[in-house]
């Protein structure tokens, strides 16, 4: 059974005011009375209330995390990474999902704020910043993390993701590709840097860019998989057929190469393959895939630093920070070794 | 700026106290005061501060979750599940890692506790009970998850262990396989019965059950790959080589695969192997993995259930639920189709 304040007050015979008093270091109680409760509540090896602790001082110790899907390695990963860095600081990590709904999203942010937390990160899937300005009045700092809105001035931690499109897309023209199409996702600044970065390249190396080769899908998390396969049926109808694809994350590249082989073309003689995340199991795929690394760790950690800066200090100019990503290249686009 | 009882009571020249009273519905409040208190939360849309709800009820409205690895997707698709059930009750998911760390699976829990939770989930890597004696002490209720302790009378919720080894050696037999060997996991309740399970279906079909073909790995999880290679080396030394595996989880699996393949072995012609857990990437490996789903999802929403169950009514005797696995077959046993 914990201790409680009212069993050390009783024990002394003082009231609970006093205990309480004693404990948030308030002054206006003896000296000696002050010596018995201490002594007691070592005794009794008491340990302090946190929700008692957090009205007393304003802060819940706490940080809140609302993801778009848990059981995208990325977030998982990420909070992970977070939750280490926040339990050597004794902080408590509260996650929600929204499952990719605005809805839910604004729904959990609501609920996380009248919980109370000291600080908010989120990966949002809005595709307006009206919640964004609301979460502006409120006096809970926010941290947005791997999805920003260009015209919001807010805090946020990601990867570079205009260098992913670039690096990806310039390793693909390394290995001789020619005709490089993009799988891209939507709504997302990830998505848009990503595409903007391939663009960029293409420019660059006098590559023309073709809309036919540019599809876009709706649902490159969860279904990631399956949408990478349709987005890959429509990519193989081209005339002349792409010979390399920058694919938005590592599940659309998955799909995608399913359809390649299914159509029977070799990975990546006929057809090479770049996915963005690189995920745990990348090298046991059917045809271990080449990835963009973006630091998925070292996002968590800084962010997780960040955030008790914040809850430190609310009232910062906003500030980016992003972790330049890398690639790793396997098969899917150096064939076997 | 969110509302605050202040500045409702300060709008009608109330007190505090009266406003939080109102609030937690106390009966000493004129019925005047109470409908012009209730008139203005509702033109400020208050939205009543949880901490103080907390402290009033006793309730924190908050379920603890402790976890070896979020990483590993069984736990991220059960804190997903999880967190769906919480989300249409207004709970909170508080989320710790242990990293598989007996100590910081201690401390997380001191942590828990102390910031008031009303359940506890977790899925322990302890190998001793003392932990759990203690945890029998506090007033907060808990719930193993996955590992059970067969000698502590807790409440429970996991996957049919032993029928996970029943059914995947039964399949390997069911193919046509003699000499079928396990690579297993060590000190927690599944390794143990996925064992179990594996020797019942032996000795009753009349297969020979060899010590030599029994291997037990230390890390099973994380880096369950890496193990699962190690133990298929020595598993290939054995005379005569075993010409089946059921693994302890997909991860290990897919260790054990790249090492047949590496030795020139085909899968699964001269070697089958089934894994557990059925994870999101199985059909996308070099193999397609068979793989026993113990229905992670199915998991996390009675785990859920039960911790709101436990929430509202506490002192319960402890109750057993068992998720019955079922047999997902691929390449890795019957071959390209």
């Amino acid at each position: 059974m914990a201790v409680r304040l009212k069993d050390i007050a009783h024990d002394l015979g003082v009231s609970v005011v006093t205990v309480s008093k004693v404990l948030r270091g308030n002054k206006d109680v003896g000296p000696e009375t002050r010596r018995r409760v201490l002594k007691r509540m070592k005794e009794l090896n008491y340990q302090p209330n946190m929700l008692a602790r957090g009205l007393a001082s304003g802060k819940t110790y706490t940080v809140g995390l609302v993801v778009p899907d848990l059981v995208h390695p990325f977030f998982a990963e990420f909070a992970k990474s977070l939750s280490e860095v926040l339990r050597k600081s004794s902080r408590a990590l509260i996650l929600a999902s929204s499952e990719e709904d605005p809805e839910i999203e604004r729904q959990e942010i609501r609920t996380l704020l009248r919980r109370g937390i000291d600080v908010l990160l989120i990966a949002s899937c809005q595709s307006n910043l009206r919640n964004f300005y609301e979460l502006g009045e409120e006096r809970t700092p926010y941290l947005l993390f791997d999805r920003n809105f260009p015209h919001l001035a807010a805090h946020f931690v990601g990867s570079d993701d205009l260098k992913v499109g670039e690096i990806a897309t310039c390793h693909l023209i390394d290995i001789g590709k020619k005709r490089i199409a993009h799988i891209g996702g939507k709504h997302t600044s990830p998505a848009f840097d990503r595409l903007r970065g391939y663009r960029t390249v293409l420019a660059e190396k006098g590559l023309p860019e073709k809309p036919e080769y540019v599809v876009l899908c709706e649902r490159t998390e969860e279904a990631g998989d399956k949408a990478g396969f349709q987005a890959m049926k429509e990519l193989l109808r081209r005339k002349p057929r792409p010979d390399a694809i920058f694919c938005y994350n590592d599940l659309t590249a998955i799909g995608a190469m399913e359809a390649a082989l299914e159509a029977g073309l070799r990975i990546p003689e006929d057809i090479a393959f770049v996915g963005c995340g690189n995920l745990r199991y990348a090298e046991y795929l059917r045809v271990p895939l080449s990835s963009i690394d973006h630091g998925t760790g070292e996002l968590g950690r800084i962010a997780g630093e960040f955030a008790l800066e914040l809850s430190a200090k609310p009232d910062q100019d906003p500030k980016s920070i992003l972790v330049p990503p890398k690639l790793v290249a396997r098969t899917s686009t150096m064939g076997k070794s």
